[in-house]
């Protein structure tokens, strides 16, 4: 196994929305009542390659694996040190995780979803000024989150769009939430520019404030950034750009977030003036079950995914080993589960 | 550097027992209100190489520093998969816990001193048996922890005797504890023989209860077990036996811990049945003032330096390497400190 930088390290801040329970707005979970349980089960499967104390691998109502796998599998091709950051988890987890006094994030459309944002952004942001590292590549697992961004953003004024963990992008029921939220804060669109942490209070998600805060903190002292994700990264990015930080700022992204027609990511990026790497993994050279729901456009990104990829990329390490290195990590993880679904006739296959 | 197997992991459980607030019996902080920081202060020096959130390096009043330092510099020759256990912390740490429910320690001379040892047992056994390994090494930081590993052993009936990270053991000191322990607890000298939840509970610390919880689970599941640490994991080895537990279990200790006169570990460890490493860091050979206070008899074990020594060992790293990056590590942190200490004649050296 490669072995990256000491100087590097990859966050991953795991948390959680009530957001994600209003209907058809997340893919992160089988069914609605797994979506709190999925970021505790992504840290562990990150953390140790398989559940520990949760019990189910998160994968979409249609079987598409969590993204975590791809940055597990990446994670044992090239050895980096991993901390996950306890951005409000609703369920406990067996991962070791660092705490900045985040509480679960209520619903989008109360007056008040993130109560806990001021005090987890001044944490998060002590911790990533004190953290021994040159380079932070910060990753992000919270079912919901790209509708909370989408409050934020638009809190901020910033006319980004999100994209979404399903084929096709529920932006009405986003706006919807949006519009509910920005009603019950008393917010017109944009009036909370130029104030990241209100905007994240009143209409974000408690991982937003954790990574933003992570981010002040840690440009503050000269790491070099890397947001690794979509459209959740460039809503932290907007926030830490609100904050008045005018520096170099990263963000790593997959091409199925990049190629997203719903939410142009690129134009976003250079109006947030954000460095840019988007990674192909090269799914549709593939056949397997793991990467199958990928090409059909679901999950795009999260976990840290399109970061992980371009670290991989960065080291040398070709697609197709993670390709490979992916497909052994799912069938071992989902293999018997995959082989008792029922098939279109309904014998197991 | 080195990798070691990827079913290899170092476990620290990290915590408190205000029985260290007791004149005289713990040297594992430079006085006793910084006691209940060096678990926290320790649990980030063996992630990241330095303090976070802690603003110390813990030392001895006298200067010796913690061993922390020791396994960490073992750490960084060989890569070792490290996992931090709440065992009970007083301070917040900036290293990512697994939480298990284990609250502060309470001195022994109460009734209930560790009124979550229950908890903290069981979930720790869940997590033991939960965890992707085949082999896991047990580690220790709680000051003040060889007295309440006295209380342990007294309420289980077994006569070993514990060492101490002082020069001269107090001995009376921690048998006065004791007494006054189960006096409180209304226990006799092997009243809790059979029970070893009750004898934690009521003679222990949230440590104990946590490591003999993780070593119950983990050879539940064949994992095998090291206990890297000295008389502390005798009390360890001692639960988990009057748990039942008659398979394999190993100690690493230090020469330091198996040459004190003042415990027989060799005898204890043969009588519970342990398969014994014992290893020589050779900081004999050294004039380095980050050994020399270990040469001179203190601290000698703690935070799993036998341990770290033993892993080192066996994969073929010299000892004199060891030191080499101990004086290393030590420069770094403590070089400027101890560049401001006044010498006999008042001056700085």
């Amino acid at each position: 196994m490669q072995r990256s930088p000491e100087a590097t390290r990859f966050l991953l801040v795991a948390g959680t929305t009530e957001t994600a329970r209003r209907a058809g707005i997340s893919a992160a979970g089988a069914d609605p009542d797994l979506l709190s349980t999925t970021p505790a089960a992504d840290a562990e499967l990150l953390t140790y390659g398989r559940p520990v104390r949760t019990d189910t691998v998160p994968v979409s109502p249609s079987g598409c694996p969590t993204p975590a796998l791809v940055t597990r599998a990446v994670r044992e091709l090239l050895d980096v040190d991993l901390t996950v950051v306890d951005g409000g988890l609703a369920e406990p987890t067996g991962a070791p995780t660092v705490s900045v006094g985040a509480g679960v994030g209520r619903d989008i459309g109360e007056q008040d979803p993130v109560p806990t944002a001021y005090g987890a952004f001044e944490a998060a942001r002590q911790y990533g000024r004190a953290l021994p590292t040159n380079e932070l590549w910060l990753a992000e697992t919270v079912p919901g989150g790209t509708t909370t961004a989408l409050g934020v953003l638009r809190a901020l004024g910033e006319d980004a769009m999100v994209s979404s963990s399903l084929p096709e992008n529920p932006l009405e029921r986003k706006e919807q939430a949006v519009s509910e939220g920005l009603e019950a804060s008393s917010l017109q669109p944009g009036d909370a520019a130029g104030e990241p942490k209100r905007a994240v209070r009143r209409m974000g998600d408690p991982v937003l404030a954790t990574l933003s805060g992570l981010t002040t903190g840690a440009v503050e002292t000269d790491t070099a950034v890397t947001l690794a994700g979509g459209t959740q990264q460039l809503a932290v990015a907007a926030l830490v750009r609100h904050g008045g930080y005018e520096g170099r700022l990263g963000l790593a992204t997959t091409s199925y977030v990049a190629d997203d027609d719903s939410a142009d990511l690129r134009a976003s990026a250079r109006a947030l003036d954000l460095d840019l790497v988007v990674t192909d993994p090269g799914f549709d050279a593939s056949d397997h079950v793991a990467m199958e729901r990928f090409v059909a456009g679901e999950a795009k990104e999260g976990v840290g995914m399109g970061g992980a990829l371009a670290m991989a990329d960065r080291a040398g390490i070709p697609m197709a080993d993670v390709r490979e290195r992916l497909a052994a990590v799912y069938d071992e993880l989902l293999g018997e589960q995959a082989a008792e679904t029922p098939t279109a006739d309904g014998e197991s296959r």
